[in-house]
């Protein structure tokens, strides 16, 4: 893509979502400790190659996890910004393009995950980074989770590998996917519902069973877990095509499709979903902070900081154009 | 694969498990009851397209999970002998050679159950009989476990299905797949897993983490989880190599490859593979059946019953060649 259609995307209609989430966002005072353990944490598991990729990736999950659980302590910050780093660097390395090009490879890889997830932990002749830093992920969350947040969380991580998986399949052939499949993997390849579960590992509270599936607290979860992918897609439109590839396989390109429409037109309609969930996420976690069940109020605040947290990200220099 | 290699294949050495799990084994009084609900529900939904695979599905599945739970009451015998039908159909219908086939097409297949599993019900505009059906099951399950009892089994599910995506994508290439991959990957494409796992459900008792976690139950359930994938391999050599196609993703392929030896040789290391994890099953049913814990007696028997359903099952029709 040249210059000039790259000014054209940077132009393109965004959602204006600051009378929902009108920011600034609070963020926690641990933010540059967050960086330094990021590093530190990615040279004993060393997940990412290159210097560049590793400093920028420590700056925005230190920055992202700071918003993300602005009330949090220390250690579960390190916790929630460790497990979000081997999730972007397992995208980077063994999903996206690699995994486009050779699924059955990243199906092995995502089986040495599996198979950690599923509880067993005998460790094979030889692990990877990946596996190690994997293992390690799961025993700090297990010495901190209930046994049953443990469970939602290894489901959440596993749906999270399956989108990835997903997503390899259908880089190159976005014609195959339609927009209610999209709509629902793009949560999972976005890793928002997973963050959304460490809210409670991280802050200590639990959803009683019925909180968790009441109408208020689904569609919470809901409207934030689409808002997060979509605007996601907004941001990276511009650097995913950057190549002069094929259309990414992205909200703009399905509904490009869907409305027979152009790329400005797309970014209308999604600017437009984007506006709609950020004002019914608005509207529940007022609901839901005004309740008289503690848990309610906890789990409110916290999923607005997860909003939070993918609407900073986006303007962060990961998704500009180098 | 002419006649006579046919009729090697039948002379091949084979596990002695008759010290182990010596049967005969105890088998419900519902297992014609079973039978004939399985096919009213593949009557509802039609997940098998061939009158005569229907009929022999529901027999061996029936014949089967009468024995898996012969004290179970007819409901839970019901539901768990849809949810393995449902399995067996779908890996049947979408995963093996049409999963080979067409991996990406599999992954949509997929994609569909996982969205269910995560617990998000929202209909696509139209669903297919596999999505009806496993929806129907994951409301009775729902119904019957604990809130903990369906977070574990709707992980094992994913796992079934990861594993036949993994398989899908080695079937026709066993030469990547290393053997510790294939142990680790094993339990979950014969769905050795999930019927351990329903055995809470439809016995209704539920073990303790602590318990759970113990060496003797893990040790357990690692055994049976062997023992079933090998077995079913075993037994199912001859059909699977009845159309004289490539080596199967199987057992004696891998070991004929790390042994270098023929195919005899082969059939008797993984003989003697299975009947030394039927020894350490029996052994850890044996001091789990003497304990002062009655979950853990229970569940002992209950493992127990589960073992001894897959050694009875490898003589059934199904693996016969026709």
């Amino acid at each position: 893509m040249n210059d000039a259609s790259r000014t054209n995307t940077r132009a393109l209609p965004m959602p204006d979502l600051r009378g929902s989430f009108p920011g600034p966002f609070p963020a926690s005072p641990h933010a540059s400790d967050i960086e330094q353990h990021a590093v530190q944490w990615l040279h004993t598991f060393p997940l990412i190659s290159s210097p560049r990729a590793l400093g920028a990736l420590s700056d925005i999950t230190a920055q992202g996890m700071a918003r993300t659980f602005p009330t949090a302590d220390q250690n579960g910050l390190f916790l929630c910004a460790d497990l979000f780093l081997w999730l972007t660097a397992f995208d980077d390395a063994h999903g996206e393009a690699a995994g486009a090009r050779d699924p059955a490879r990243l199906v092995r890889r995502i089986s040495e995950c599996v198979h950690l997830l599923a509880g067993h932990n005998d460790p094979p002749g030889e692990s990877s980074a990946f596996v190690a830093a994997l293992r390690d992920l799961l025993a700090r969350f297990g010495e901190r989770a209930t046994p049953t947040q443990y469970l939602r969380l290894t489901a959440h991580l596993r749906d999270n590998l399956f989108g990835i998986l997903w997503e390899a399949h259908h880089l190159d052939r976005p014609e195959h996917v339609t927009m209610h499949d999209y709509r629902a993997m793009r949560p999972h390849t976005v890793f928002v519902r997973t963050v959304m579960a460490t809210a409670e590992v991280t802050l200590g509270y639990e959803l009683t069973d019925s909180q968790r599936s009441s109408a208020a607290v689904r569609e919470l979860e809901t409207a934030v877990a689409d808002l997060a992918g979509w605007i996601n897609d907004l941001a990276s439109y511009a650097k995913e095509t950057a190549d002069d590839g094929p259309s990414p396989l992205s909200l703009p390109t399905l509904l490009m499709r869907q409305h027979k429409c152009d790329l400005e037109e797309a970014f209308r309609l999604a600017s437009h979903m984007c506006e709609k969930q950020a004002t019914a996420a608005r509207a529940r976690i007022t609901e839901l902070a005004a309740s008289k069940e503690r848990p309610l109020i906890v789990h409110a605040r916290a999923v607005e900081s997860v909003a939070s947290s993918y609407v900073w990200h986006i303007d962060h220099s990961r998704y500009q154009i180098p």
